[in-house]
């Protein structure tokens, strides 16, 4: 049998419009202490920067590797599964997970395709635009009074938790999640695709959009589609789509 | 019955001859986000100080709670377990638990007296002594080339799992889990309404049906559809349906 990469390889930490770079650093050393290394920024404020060399400490490799992006859909291309990682779960649409559950859905994800978690903001977490383009939500368990976690401590305890997911998951996926997920570029098609054939067949009001395509991916975001199932559906929207 | 306190509020933070100001009062705030307030400083090199305040941002309440005392026997008077967090369990001669199986026996404990967490130096961790005084070793689980685990983001994933020992008590539902989810028959109207414009727009032969409509039943099986949401899918069906 082939020897199988780590799923933690597989695991990308992305962190979205980082202000501070010492944040950046602290990030970085947090994901070596747990076995990660796929670190991934959107439009960071200042990198690279001496702090966020100085507070990497000895994960300055990862610092050097890291991948910066203008856009957060770089940083997603290619994943199976985006999870979203907010303080507090604001954003009822899409199924919340906690730090736990959530790690182990990634580490399952991950033993066959790339995965992502993302952070967002130091001051204000994700947008609604970025939450849009996940999955699931990951929510870290914390005070009510005081949940704000510093940024690289949020790192901190995903990356912990993915590590322990990592040594209980002994257990192998099962058959029906052996099937390859669709990608984030195949969801977005997908969506794309749905979108417009709702304006065009009047359904949709572009001046008028309500939550109708929020709610649209939060319902096939719960579903986890596969890339099989991406096909078909796209099958009937092209068959639909004829007449208009 | 009396109203008991909440067992985190017995739970001390003992950090033994710190180094840099900065992991005080970043350790401060991580222990804010998870609910705790009881922090001990033996002998600090310098405190208080600005930069301590200042990575404590919303935490700077328990830095001027904090117990600052010159052995580490006063911090630990009255305690009735503690625990040494190590990167790795070099001492064999205690019992040794996980991070997670630690803050269990943590919790139970401090549900009755008061206990004690124990950090070590930045740079070289408890030493023999230090460890001496305790009754358990907490190992948090790292990446065997790269085990250390800045200050205060050990304090972070011990408060973390402080909380979650806490929380596992009780756990109630999310509230994406409160919305009406739709019915057995509102499910086959929604199969029966695709199916037939499957057929009519000549995506789907019925002689040749292959396994499409087991494999729409499962993908939306999966989402576990909403009310709402199959009132929406029906109504692009209709609005697609128009022309056929």
């Amino acid at each position: 049998m082939m020897n199988s990469p780590c799923p933690l390889d597989h695991i990308r930490i992305v962190l979205s419009h980082t202000s501070h770079p010492g944040n950046i650093g602290a990030a970085a050393r947090a994901m070596k202490t747990m076995g990660l290394s796929a670190l991934y920024l959107v439009d960071p404020k200042i990198f690279p920067d001496a702090e966020a060399q100085a507070l990497a400490s000895h994960a300055t490799d990862i610092l050097q590797q890291a991948h910066v992006c203008t856009e957060l859909h770089q940083a997603l291309d290619r994943t199976a599964l985006v999870a979203a990682v907010t303080a507090r779960p604001r954003d009822l649409s899409h199924k919340v997970f906690d730090a736990r559950q959530g790690a182990q859905e990634l580490v399952r994800a991950a033993q066959l395709q790339p995965v992502a978690l993302l952070f967002g903001r130091e001051s204000s977490g994700l947008t609604a635009a970025e939450v849009s383009k996940c999955q699931i939500i990951i929510h870290i368990p914390a005070n009510p009074d005081y949940p704000s976690l510093n940024l690289a401590s949020a790192v901190q305890v995903m990356a912990y938790e993915l590590r322990m997911a990592l040594l209980e998951q002994a257990m192998p996926a099962t058959a029906a999640e052996a099937c390859p997920l669709a990608s984030f570029n195949e969801l977005e098609s997908l969506y794309a695709h749905l979108e417009e054939l709702m304006i065009t067949s009047g359904f949709l009001n572009p001046q008028q959009p309500k939550r109708l395509m929020p709610r649209i991916r939060r319902l096939f975001a719960r579903a986890r589609l596969e890339k099989e199932e991406v096909q078909i559906l796209r099958g009937i929207l092209a068959a639909l789509g004829k007449r208009w």
